[in-house]
């Protein structure tokens, strides 16, 4: 029978996730639901919440649960305010969550904000956390693809600066429901992909006139497998990098995330000379989760 | 009652619209429906078509029946294969179309192509036609902003080259579909477009960052009403002319379409030193139509 010391949470849009931790900050048990921050209004958020954990509970014991992600935007459990950089990612900050059950004590980490340029991130800070407490003195940036690519300066244990670019939701909605969608398949020609991303950082003025070029070309002529899809990524990333060309040029870049993403933007700022190293990002939230608990424990 | 000549026929990917000639090319009726190219299969095209047009017909007459537009691509009535400029729009090249109504003759015109880089039109080379028509001796640009922007260099009564922006669908799924969708209202802010517009045409390579900045600034502080849906407009546009630069600059542009939508470009080519004028689209694709009539009447 597992009995939780305390509860690590990460709850984004679309999903939530739990783990249950001991007192030595080992994982003991996890488990996870679809319920994302998305679908719920502010009562829905403890149900939900204690019918997962339900089962690490011991009786009459008062248990934390530290969250990170959507839950703590202005639509879900409660407002976490963004914290301003630069600072230490998911270092302080928490906000208590109102619960109905006494013994449940929830606290949502805060995301981070930027006044100028505006910029907003929650829940990567806690992956960026959780990457920190894995080397301390990391100087670099961080590239964390995905929906909202995050590019983030850190150094001296803190985020400096970040930016953040729409490619994955972009490319979504390219390939699935504009004209283009017609002229791709499921395949993937990592060359092709290569060459379009130097195309548009060479030239990203020429984005805009390149992405229909797609669409003419496959009626005009045959087009090899995967190469309509991993053009229409490489025209887009390849933009990106000229967007975010101070975040990488002369500076070491870890890219976190899924395998085939990080390999492909991993292989386009390779290309460009820039010294990149992948890691995959699927333990650091609960890494960033466990730092925040020992630095919270400090104060409490 | 009501005795057509020819019939001219617009059949787009949406909605046909047709109009009853007379022998001097007037319009003597006209009428629209929304079964557009996009909901038939090659049967379903004549039925259609006849039932829009039989009032207009005399018992034992053989009418002809002149259409551009989608009805004309792989998946319409019959495939006008594209003509490659430099050439005339809507010159020579119409395709008959089967027809199981012996006294019917149908031709459909063709679309263009180029061949490098790949390009494709079908549809506005018919509204181009009627440009031409009225105005032989153009030598410029001519845009044609929309769901695919178009802009074409027009000299000689010829089409010489063509470049296709997918600015309008972009915007449709980014203020629609995307994240930014929460921060537009429906307003719309002159002068925020212009700036935006301005920053993307300076610094193409600062799309891709700039379009979360759009979510990031509503979140972090009140924008005025109609700013974050005109700059997210601008920023794409502002892309779009520095996509198109070769097309603008040192030549004059005429900006056909919509009021709004053309009043927009207008403004940013004219911020940007361009000469520039305005001219409404809606009865150009007729005067095409009417002028590959007679020219196909001198061949036929």
């Amino acid at each position: 029978m597992v009995s939780a010391d305390w509860i690590a949470a990460d709850w984004g849009t679309s999903r939530l996730r739990v783990w249950a931790m001991d007192a030595q900050d080992r994982v003991i048990a996890s488990a996870a639901s679809d319920q994302g921050m998305g679908g719920l209004t502010g009562e829905g958020f403890e149900p939900v919440l204690a019918a997962l954990i339900a089962p690490w509970r011991r009786a009459g014991q008062r248990l934390e649960v530290l969250i990170c992600g959507m839950a703590g935007a202005r639509q879900g459990w409660v407002e976490a305010p963004y914290a301003a950089v630069p600072c230490a990612p998911a270092g302080s900050g928490a906000v208590t969550a109102p619960t109905r059950d006494p013994l449940l004590s929830v606290r949502i980490l805060p995301g981070l904000c930027q006044r100028d340029p505006a910029e907003v991130m929650r829940g990567e800070e806690t992956q960026i956390a959780g990457f920190i407490a894995s080397d301390p003195g990391y100087d670099g940036t961080l590239c964390l693809p995905g929906t909202h690519a995050k590019w983030v300066r850190v150094a001296g244990g803190m985020v400096q600066e970040f930016s953040t670019a729409m490619t994955g939701e972009i490319f979504a909605l390219l390939s699935q429901q504009s004209v283009l969608r017609h002229s791709l398949d499921r395949a993937w020609d990592a060359d092709a992909f290569a060459a379009a991303a130097a195309d548009t950082l060479a030239e990203p003025q020429g984005l805009s006139g390149a992405l229909f070029g797609i669409r003419a070309a496959s009626l005009l002529h045959p087009v090899g497998a995967g190469a309509a899809r991993a053009r229409l990524s490489g025209l887009l990333i390849g933009a990106e990098l000229a967007a975010m060309r101070r975040f990488w040029q002369g500076v070491p870049v870890t890219v976190i995330g899924d395998a085939a993403l990080a390999t492909a933007y991993a292989r386009a700022l390779a290309d460009a000379g820039c010294a990149v190293r992948q890691q995959d990002g699927a333990a650091l939230a609960l890494g960033g989760l466990i730092a925040a608990h020992r630095f919270g424990g400090d104060k409490t």
